[in-house]
């Protein structure tokens, strides 16, 4: 995993108010490969390949108390049991637009916007990453979208993104070695 | 993904006549990878992994009016589900040689060689690189496939190649803004 | 593989003590990646990709009279049809707490904390890394881990840390080149 | 695919009286990595990831009149039905020592060491490497491995190392460009 970059004072002030941490799936909690796995009937089943340490973020991520989620415009039972294993609340998946399933997210968890941080990397998330308080795109987004950003990780999707985002909240927080100590007592 | 290249006059002159994008699939549609599932009755189901930015970017230039396939010697459901999902309208798999299907699809589009542009990587994508309006070596096709075209990406395949492609080609008719803007709504 | 770090000779008394080398699995053992295979009921199957030169690694450890072992949180048919290839003797899956299995390894394999290596990336191999005599992180593994480590891999997890590990010990063992000469008979 | 290394007399020499071309399997025709599929009855399928570039290159070898063969120590479905796809005429899976093998091609074959080439990247390979008139190292084979090489690809296992190995015999035949020629006709 990178180093970690400085955090400026007004990037924390954001990130120390977030309480819900929502995300986009392929090209973020995943390193943007869609793999498919051809059956005899013609029919083909999805694979999908997510990263360890953004598990352990993300059950840490809970662990602290935040509330995480991500909407998607896929579906896949692949997704599905991962974000239940990584103690996830809000799971949207099929989601034409992505704008539906924020805002009844917002409603269901009782906050505004600027307790929402949202984790992206291409176009169609770029109308969430400008309602939210804390905008975060992975290492390898789309230009459009690191321009929309409030942080840009250092680490990939799928290889670190979500963990890095996680631990800047935490950490913004102040509250991030107390988790690290509860973890590996 | 990677900076852009400065486009010359005479490439974005190229570029700018497109109206029919095709590409191979192993190796420029996705990272070159030819994975297959042991099954326990003795035969290999065939799995692929294709690029979630490669994706928006093919519905990105759907949505621009520009047609889309692929043409490739292997068959599978995988290539058959995504090339849907991006909605691709010539879909030609289990091709020996691709010339044929070429030829049926500048019948079916109604359009001349300089019309079309070809995504490669590797020698059976070289005698269609020749006729092509725009033939583009993705950046990790073998040394003949990159002498043979006119723009060579600096993505990889299976890693945004695709959709650098697409960027050539929308940008170079002046749309590229305007659909970024539509996308992200 | 890269090349093998100069070792002190206060780390090759750790190591030439080993007896029993016991691992994490997911971004140990393998890459890091956490693959599903989505279901038709709605269900996911588990993906492993393990590393043919750990393997060879742990096979070779194992004719050299090492004790091998692994502990996860984790369980997966995959995992155990490799831990068995690999010939390791402890395969402890389902683990919430590492720490209980560990405890039941040193009792079964009749041996103390000094005489067992541990190789692994994240917070929860923390508390084990701080008991065992040789604490080894692998090359990604997260800050805090490798602050904890006696030795960390150049090589990177799921692409030959497990081996260079091995070679660690059996070459503090002063019996690295007789193995080798074993293997290329 | 990285740029070709300058072939010495010698090399040249040795690849020109190549008739056979043989190989290792698991990190060298694949990356390396060995991936198992958990299945619910608490078993596992094997998934193999292949180049397509190196099966380009093996169907041109195979053109060309070169026989081609792999030899290991697994077994899956999925490697046969890829060598059948790239023309491999011997194919020994399940082999406890490579020699055996290598000896009975020999005798099929009718035809000396000095007509093998063997590539090859772990321990088990190296007897084989000893013998073989032309031993070849995919770029990330063990070093051990490196030092038994008369040549080292540049190209990685899985990622070109096999064309590699193709293209420096082939060209070292003086049939490399025709070859080309008649693949892009």
């Amino acid at each position: 995993m990178a180093d970690f970059p400085k955090l400026t004072a007004a990037l924390k002030k954001r990130a120390a108010q977030i309480k819900v941490l929502l995300m986009d799936v392929d090209g973020t909690l995943t390193a943007g490969g869609v793999t498919l796995l051809s059956q005899n009937d013609g029919t083909a089943l999805e694979i999908k390949t997510f990263d360890a340490h953004d598990g352990q973020g993300l059950t840490l991520a809970h662990a602290a108390g935040l509330r995480t989620g991500c909407i998607t415009g896929r579906e896949s039972p692949a997704l599905l049991r991962r974000a239940r294993e990584m103690k996830m609340e809000f799971i949207y998946m099929k989601q034409p637009s992505k704008m539906h399933a924020y805002e009844e997210i917002l409603r269901k968890a009782g906050v505004t916007d600027s307790a929402v941080a949202f984790i992206g990397d291409d176009l169609p998330d770029i109308p969430l990453m400008r309602r939210v308080g804390l905008a975060v795109a992975v290492g390898d987004a789309v230009p459009e979208v690191k321009e929309t950003a409030h942080y840009i990780t250092k680490n990939l999707a799928g290889h670190g993104a979500v963990r890095e985002a996680v631990e800047l909240v935490l950490k913004s927080k102040g509250i991030w070695a107390e988790m690290i100590d509860k973890a590996r007592a």
